[in-house]
């Protein structure tokens, strides 16, 4: 009996634990609104590398340790680490499954990735392949600004839906027994498409994925809106956020003004922080989630969170080539119970 | 009980099986010794598309729909696609993702992605998560090349180490039951480095790895080399492969000297074909697999096979900013039993 309800939603028989969670952000992060939640945040984009990208790197194996360190786990203890992140050819989390000495799945879901990594790996917990798993993920504004618009010197139209993405790293642990939010429920998405062929207004491009999952999600498990102390996107921003909303109504009839946000909205203060529609980036909804939320549900601020973690699969050559820009989002329910 | 034997490897409670398999590749593989194993060989690098991007996507989802043919399924059959390429953004799996409508784990194992949707598929259906999961991967020389090597008008420095990117695609079905060879083992690999800084000499910088998880796979199952019918290594090339059977040895004392070969060395005629040092690419361990091996196990000539499919995790902007190249290989026992 494979644990599916309805078409796309999974149901672990024994609702693997999030046992700890680590989250670390560049300096600019470290001046908005969740600053308090986050285990570290480092004085310069360079996090005294050489390379942005080695700055990335330490960010991530920050994250992990910090993580494992919580919950006295070294990497020995760890039967995966399931990690990605947006650099061609995924060097961040290659370059630290190198350094953390953990067999490997290496994931590219770009920024859905956090979502796609938590799902993983409670299906190979509650499967019965690991008692621990690591997943991870990580971004870092300089990196990707030179992977996506460089040279970066030349500038690019700073349009109002441009978002800016989050410099840090998350990971979390999971388990099958122990003290944390459980996964219930997981909705593994599906690519789609709209049409959206600009690079610089990626929240749009994602919208049609996340409101499709979280319609899906809704549908196969009877569950509405209400059952949830709070929905997040990862990294819609306010355009894609509106239209997420519009887009659950309209394909779905549900009501999401309520109790849903966008962790892009979340990290930033953009009445004074200039990041236009909002953050982005694979850290946007681990840092968001992995610092902010996990403790809000250890606290018992909240008991029901749905997680919705957005990518866009976003390629310049692609682009170059005229297509536009899928996207795709995974759920993962997070629940105290 | 975590299903694991040793410390890296995994058996399946009931074993999956792989009911069905397809192999497309394009003109020049169709030339080599493989080619009457082949479902489909293109005639030209494009496919009938305008780009090699395109071409390669169009062979990705041709083996993905044929796989599903031979099976007498149909994409709304699937509950997961698990895929990856070399692409920066892995632009073929996405996209193909979008035409198949299949919820999507996209995965980044570089040359071993082959080997690591094989793996997680199978821990997915015996883990209670899928009926039906259909792992596959591309790769395309022209694309690749690219990619990597741009402008390729420029030519680079051809040595004997140096390997060609083979240009197909390949897919495999896996179900809880059915008629085929069964998973029966799965050792995920760590990321191993030797300091290999050479982008024009790959098979040394995975060799480390295959070595080091065909000596991980022997040391938890307690089998030897003389277990299997035939143990391959995904795209090392001869060097890589020489290597591989000395570290082997000196680190494992296992003798691969018998029964052990490369698949990069088994899709062209090394003889008549100028691919230097052999074959690489995601699709080269892919289709020598789901062509050449499937059909041999079906028709009895071996009944236990070892495939190890190596990636490098090769960044032309890491390798810039001096570092070396890792590797990682995971392994998958196929047995017909």
């Amino acid at each position: 009996m494979v644990k599916k309800i309805g078409k796309q939603t999974y149901k672990p028989n024994n609702p693997p634990v999030i046992i700890s969670t680590a989250a670390v952000v560049g300096p600019f992060e470290g001046q908005g609104p969740l600053k308090e939640y986050f285990d570290h945040i480092y004085t310069d984009l360079n996090a005294g590398e050489r390379t942005f990208e080695a700055a990335e790197r330490e960010m991530l194996l920050n994250a992990c340790f910090t993580c494992l360190n919580k919950a006295g786990k070294t990497p020995q203890d760890v039967d995966f680490f399931l990690a990605g992140d947006l650099l061609n050819q995924t060097i961040t989390s290659s370059f630290s499954a190198l350094e953390l000495r953990i067999p490997y799945f290496g994931l590219y879901g770009a920024c859905s990735t956090s979502a796609e990594g938590l799902a993983l790996a409670a299906m190979l917990v509650d499967g019965g392949f690991a008692s621990l798993a690591l997943p991870g993920t990580s971004s870092h504004n300089a990196s990707a600004e030179r992977q996506y618009r460089y040279p970066t010197e030349y500038g690019f139209p700073r349009k109002p839906q441009v978002q800016w993405t989050v410099t840090g790293a998350g990971a979390a642990l999971i388990a099958a027994e122990g003290e944390g939010p459980r996964i219930t429920h997981m909705t593994i998405g599906k690519v789609k498409d709209l049409g959206i062929k600009d690079p610089l207004n990626l929240g749009a491009a994602m919208a049609p994925a996340a409101a499709d999952t979280i319609v899906r999600h809704f549908a196969d498990t009877g569950h509405g809106p209400e059952y949830y102390d709070l929905i997040v996107t990862g990294d819609l921003g306010k355009f894609g956020h509106q239209l997420t909303v519009k887009m659950a109504a309209s394909n779905g009839g549900f009501d999401l003004s309520q109790n849903y946000r966008d962790c892009g909205l979340m990290i930033y203060d953009t009445e004074t922080q200039d990041v236009h529609a909002g953050g982005s980036g694979c850290a946007c909804s681990a840092v968001v989630t992995y610092g902010y939320l996990y403790k809000k549900l250890m606290d018992g601020t909240f008991k029901r969170i749905l997680l919705v973690a957005t990518g866009a699969l976003h390629s310049p050559v692609s682009c170059y080539q005229g297509n536009s820009i899928p996207g795709i989002a995974h759920a993962v329910s997070i629940e105290m119970i």
